[in-house]
């Protein structure tokens, strides 16, 4: 199947599972923004910005629907997502103040606005109220895993600042893609399952369905980075590739074109719009764009094949919906 | 009394309730040390050079005496005390970056050595370890302190940044201690009698304690600035002032000398360093310092009055020898 149709049949897909939790998604917002005490105006107003850029909320999603499945306490469940939402908003925020981007999702980000030590302070701030809401759901082992995923999270930040990109292999793919992404996937899940006094079987089976479908979200938003739309993505086409990161496209385009010379240039850095059009093209039309969403439909897959034991109802059905859009989302 | 015998009374001083938990505190360390997982070789090699420039350890050891007075298990008391330490340590890692700051305690900061990006993520891995080990204290009432704490110093910072100096009051000033210091003394000894399992009352009483000896703690430092061997102190003379910070010292000067023009300038922001010598001069002359050091004995006399309840032992009497040192220390 050509790249250029790819979009056309992602943006089709509607996402029918955020249905059943609609009704308690404005209340995992108004839990984000609850302050704990008093605090500085500004903070205020910084923490409004940031949460107001929003995004599709997919964590928070995972784990109000593995939290109802298993029959965790709804009030707990709003704790957990929101801590969850929080914690995954303060690492974009000092991301962003990194790799001194200006825009997300198109909006301006805090450090294009704020100094740079307003900015750590403030990612700082929501990891602290991230902490405490998580605190709040009540369960220890609960907070251990949170800790820990942020030190995963953290860690791979870390990681890719000191890699050199030329040598990426399939390993460090994985592993990058794992910290980044499927590391909040997975504790979305698993910790959702833990408020819900599953088993240590059913908690390790949701664990391993948020993995997967977290590998599967951040494969396809790779390679949005080479087919979806500008606009709609809110960022510009290939930035990674810009930025000299190596994805799956990439890695499969690798394989069997090691020695084009537009390739080599980018992956030195050496950025001029002419070689990077070019090979965007060449990727493009290499098969490596659909081999890549081939290989996330196969982790989706794997993911899903966990909900199998899972009891019967609406939430499950949506969880195998959530599996299915992750990998046929067009934004 | 001059000031500059304060500094021959200082220095006399010994520690002696140190004694008592030297034996624990390697342990801390140690503890303070563990990873929980695989991380990057640069991030162990960051995190052992910030634990390595050490420090009084003044928060541990409030924390390892309070717990063993009270009859907390000594290993969830380690745990805590290196949570402690840690979660001080993040913040002193952001702190100098933000600040600019190339040296602590005389010795090169990690942003003094390191990109900025790198700086603010190990601050960040720093954060989620100590979390890590709160978590692993097995207290949930402790975690959501733990928490509000990292709220309260990251807000005091935030507000610090978006202050005029100009308006300082002793509002303002006091407020700002308790964020950058009591409040982390007071979790010290809180989180210490609550692992103990002690009543509310006698919770209530150390965290008190710890209040009072942290904001006498942090007067002490401030004043030191003025009077202190700059060798020893490990910064440069008056380097609150230098900023444009007003402590205590210059806020009772100002009581008196609110026409002084060199006074005027350094708030202004315009430090030259004849009219900064200058003042800290006056400032010397004038009592202020004297004052300052009265009031923080103050507090630590408030503050030790807490103990007259507690357990008789080694401990509190310990306890009764910190509350002094904390006033007469000469770094």
């Amino acid at each position: 199947m050509p790249a250029a149709s790819l979009v056309g049949i992602m943006a089709s897909t509607t996402a029918a599972f955020f249905d059943l939790v609609r009704s308690q998604l404005p209340a995992v917002e108004t839990r984000m923004r609850t302050g704990a005490g008093n605090h500085h105006p500004n903070l205020d107003a910084a923490i409004e910005q940031i949460l107001s850029s929003g995004g599709k909320r997919i964590r928070p999603t995972l784990t109000l629907l593995t939290g109802s499945m298993l029959g965790a306490d709804p009030g707990r469940a709003i704790t957990l997502a929101a801590a969850i939402e929080m914690l995954h908003t303060a690492t974009l925020v000092h991301d962003d103040l990194i790799d001194g981007s200006v825009l997300r999702r198109g909006l301006p980000t805090l450090n294009a606005r704020w100094s740079p030590g307003a900015t750590v302070l403030t990612g700082d701030y929501v990891f602290a109220r991230a902490a405490q809401l998580a605190a709040q759901t009540g369960s220890l082992p609960l907070m251990e895993i949170f800790a820990r995923t942020l030190m995963t999270i953290v860690n791979g930040e870390i990681t890719q600042l000191f890699h050199t990109h030329q040598d990426d292999t399939r390993e460090d793919y994985f592993n990058r893609i794992y910290a980044k992404t499927a590391s909040l996937f997975e504790l979305s899940t698993e910790a959702a399952a833990l408020l819900g006094g599953a088993s240590q079987e059913v908690v390790a089976a949701m664990k391993d369905y948020g993995y997967h479908i977290g590998i599967a979200f951040q494969i396809v938003d790779d390679l949005l980075d080479f087919i979806g739309d500008q606009e709609q993505v809110g960022k510009p086409l290939a930035s990674d590739l810009r930025q000299g990161i190596v994805t799956l496209p990439t890695l499969y385009y690798l394989q069997q074109n090691r020695e084009d010379p537009d390739l080599a240039l980018v992956l030195e850095g050496r950025v001029a719009e002419e070689p990077l059009r070019r090979l965007v093209e060449s990727i493009r039309r290499s098969g490596a764009i659909e081999r890549s969403l081939e290989e996330a439909r196969e982790f989706a897959s794997i993911g899903e094949a966990n909900l199998a034991g899972m009891p019967d109802g609406l939430e499950r059905t949506a969880l195998y919906e959530l599996a299915r859009y992750v990998v046929e989302r067009s934004t």
